[in-house]
This record gives C-alpha cells, structure tokens and sequence, in this order.
C-alpha cells in the first residue's frame, strides 16, 4: 500500500526530467538534478503545448505540458518510443478561481492560472545515459533550485505505469 | 437576471475573436465569423502559451489560451491596452480523467485534456476597425465553421466585465 501510495503521488505530481545534454539554465541558475543531472533547458516557457491538466486534492493546480520541437514533432507523428533529445515540461500554478466570473455565478465556476505551484518538471530522452530508467532522466526544479535525491527516486517507478506510452503521461491536445 | 445568465455563461466560454486581417484557415477551411470577419488563424496551435483554464459545470472543460507573437511580447511587458495585431486563441478539451491516476487512487485525482469541446475562439485586436467592440473583435468556431450570429452577439457584453484589463479575462502565468 505504501509503494501504491508513493507511486500515486508522484503520478499527480506528473511529468518530470533529466538531461544528458547541458543546459544553460533559465534566470541565471545552473544547478543540475540529483541522480540524473539535468539543468533547467534554456527558453523552455517559448516550447509550444502538447496538453493541459489538472490536479485535485493537496495538489490542488492547473499545468501545461509543453514539449521541444523534437517532442512536439513526434506527438504530431503519433512516434513511440520517443527519439533521443525530446524534452517534455511540466509547468504548474495555483488553481485560482477568476474574480468576475466568481462575482457572476456567487460560486467559483472558472478557474484559472494563479501563482506557480508544485514546482517546473522536466523529462529528458536519452535511450543510452539513462537506459536503466526506460530511456528518460528526471527532474523537479522549486523556485529554479533543484528538488532533493528522495524526489527524484520516485520519478521512474511512478511513470513505469505508462509503460505502452512510453513512460509519458499526457497525451497530446490537437 | 436574463442579462447577467448571458454575461456569465459567456464569460464562461472564456475568450473569444475575430479579425481585421485575412488568414488563412487551418484545415482548408476560410469561412469567417459572423458581425467580425475573422477567419481562423493560420499554425495557430504552434503559438506560444499564455496560461490554462478549467471550466466547471456544463461546460466542464480544461482549456488553453495562446498567442500570437505580439499577444506574447505585450503580456511579457505587462503592456495594456494591447497593441494592433494582437491575437488571442482559446482552445478546449473534454475534461478527462487520467487512466492511470484513476486506478490508483479508486476515484479521479488527475484530469487531462480529453477530445476537444466547446469550440476555439479568438480575439483579434483592431482599434479601427473594432472601434465599437472595444478594439476587439470576437469569434468562435465550431469544428472548425464559424458559431451563429447569436453567439458572437454576446462576446463584447461579456468580455467588457474585464474592462480594466483591456477585455482580456486571462493573465500571463510565468
């Protein structure tokens, strides 16, 4: 029961990464992950969406899949496994209800993006460093500071669970 | 009461447009919105992200709000009112619990973005043209053909409730 639990936190979480190939990292930071070493990739907020989510509970967040132009290529092309170099990020922020559609209804019936949330992940494609992890490094990033080892040690096992995807979650939006 | 119901089940839909240039339509498809002239923008799923939305109730929707260059560049500046040429997409999807997270957890905790719903909508900014309508004008289309006329009636009324943010309901989320 505790693996399940810990596999299912980690799958709300979402989307996560690691690099094999050296970013600079966006704001200046360039601290790379633990276990797989990836930096933050450089202008990832310009990547275009593959899709959009949301998390209930203690998550509690709206996100956005965004993907590399390798990424976005291969989702278009329906491509699986993923080639080598496709990143996928996970951003997220508050789920915020929007105060004029709020004061309309008296209830909270639109929600939109707040403040950042539950950190920036990534997912790096790199079937040879990171053979033993299906082919993906991982990485969670809070406030541009990378997230601790423990993390990151549930990163795998949780997206293994996707396994005829590819380990991805997120399906692409057309 | 009639008038507010209106107001909010628009606001509901979110964004909304229509153009003063001609675009080419995605999918073969040039018919333009009705009142506004706008037809839908070419490679308008490549634009960058502005931020993510959900919908509850009827609608029940995860959406996603794109921009053009110029919509990008002006939120980044925190530029109001939008400069001419700014375009503004909303898209939407069935939203959809993830397989995965649903098994795990014995009830839904990860929504994702399922079949596409409630149309794609933009806004298209035009102060001459649009003069009347805020500087904006609105459309919607229905896989892929243009709502009636009735809809795009309701879009300005609705979008004015967000006045202070030259009409536009969703923020930049970083």
């Amino acid at each position: 029961m505790k693996q399940i639990t810990t596999l299912v936190i980690v799958a709300a979480i979402g989307l996560s990464i690691s690099g094999a190939m050296t970013f600079s990292a966006a704001g200046g930071d360039d601290e790379s992950s633990p276990i797989y070493g990836v930096k933050i990739p450089s202008r990832y907020r310009d990547w275009r969406l593959i899709s959009v989510a949301h998390e209930e509970g203690s998550l509690n967040d709206l996100r956005a899949i965004l993907g590399n132009d390798i990424a976005i290529k291969a989702y278009r092309e329906g491509k699986l496994p993923f080639p080598d170099g496709t990143i996928i990020a996970r951003l997220a922020w508050d789920y915020h209800p929007l105060e004029e559609s709020a004061k309309a209804f008296g209830r909270a019936q639109s929600f939109v993006a707040g403040p950042p949330k539950n950190g920036v992940q990534f997912m790096v494609k790199d079937s040879t460093k990171y053979a033993s992890t299906g082919g993906w490094g991982f990485a969670q990033f809070d406030d541009g500071k990378p997230a601790n080892e423990a993390v990151h040690n549930t990163c795998f096992s949780c997206h293994e669970t996707a396994k005829s995807r590819d380990l991805v979650f997120n399906r692409y939006a057309p």
